[in-house]
């Protein structure tokens, strides 16, 4: 489609019309987990995910899943007692890595574990200010945290330096994969909700930015879904 | 978040600007499921739905589902023998009731159960082209289709009439809601998809236009959401 759409295009000015509704289409169709299993975003829609990255537009779309996750938890009824949870990924979620994927061509450029990984150890990325002011909201109200993400066991000491230096200053629990874990993170990350769920925790809430990180029994009273037009982990 | 950005701005031409990005990131928290259980869109957002409705982007949208789908359909190893189905809701997502919501205020105005029932009865929907030709597509792998509609029993011979008529000239089944059933879909359409299951069919898909059509076990091998920022049910 978007290719199809690009080349359909008379002039210059049509075909970036053309590319950028286009490409705005080929993001809904993976926000609403309708595109699945891609490795990198369409060529002709890197200016338009750079544009939505550092326009206005996401951090609005990012605002309104805050608010609407602040509100449902607000409108609970707890029990209390330091059982009730929230689930939240790290990568994307709680931790903007903009700063590499802006590096590395939005999502157009192949996945650099390498470079990744120095991103990673470097421990600076920057929280994402809507999740952070979730993340303050539902400790207010007395819900705990727990981080559950892709990230290895081996990265634990950077993940714990980078979640404090970004104003992530508590959490119940911090779950990263260990090593011999395959590549599908859904089995690793239901089960470990399972785990939860096992010893006592009522999982309230459960929030990411891949549809991996919320599909899979138990999901959690509640997903949401953080925007993320730049890859695809299933 | 609507509200308050709309009211934010400083002359018309910014207010309107805002008022359409932030009923942007209002339709992308809707099409992603984080915004439930809401009873009629923005008010400053009917002009915008309305444009959006009417627009290239809807189209665009909806070709980008039935390309996914039809390409997963495509891909898939089928065993043939009858008892593949796929799951289509009807209303907003087989047939389009944008004639109804483009009279009555695209959402912005309370639902007219009145004049939607005669909309039903007059059944002069028109297909929703790009689900229309999934339709097509998926009846040629010899896979069969399967209607689950929230639409009561007692609308049957309209709705089979309409069907017809937008082009869907056959299918396995057509389940309709019995009058005693409560409002909440959810347990009335997975119900419905379990009956279907027990009885040896295999749900290799299921689309929709609400996460009530595609939420709760067993769903389908994969599910597909079709964009519908007028309307929710839960």
């Amino acid at each position: 489609m978007v290719t199809s759409a690009a080349s359909r295009g008379g002039g210059v000015g049509t075909s970036r019309a053309i590319a950028v509704a286009s490409c705005a289409s080929w993001r809904l169709g993976v926000e609403t987990n309708n595109i699945r299993g891609w490795y990198s975003i369409p060529a002709e829609c890197r200016g338009y995910v750079s544009d939505y990255m550092f326009g206005e537009l996401f951090r609005q779309d990012c605002a309104v899943v805050a608010r609407e996750a602040a509100a449902y938890a607000e409108g609970l009824e707890l029990a209390g007692g330091g059982k009730e949870v929230w689930v939240f990924d790290i990568d994307d979620t709680s931790l903007t890595n903009l700063p590499y994927y802006a590096d590395t061509g939005f999502g157009a450029e192949p996945y650099n574990a390498t470079y990744f990984d120095e991103y990673v150890a470097n421990a600076t990325a920057p929280a994402l200010p809507e999740v952070l002011e979730l993340y303050e909201t539902l400790l207010a109200l007395g819900i705990k945290i727990v981080f559950i993400t892709g990230r290895h066991e081996y990265q634990r000491e950077p993940t714990v330096k980078n979640l404090r230096s970004a104003g992530y200053h508590t959490w119940e629990k911090l779950v990263l994969k260990p090593s011999s874990l395959g590549s599908s993170v859904v089995p690793y990350k239901s089960g470990e909700r399972q785990k939860l769920v096992d010893a006592g925790y009522r999982i309230v809430g459960n929030i990411g930015d891949q549809w991996s990180d919320l599909v899979g029994a138990p999901e959690g009273d509640r997903t949401f879904k953080v925007p993320d037009p730049m890859y695809y982990v299933g």
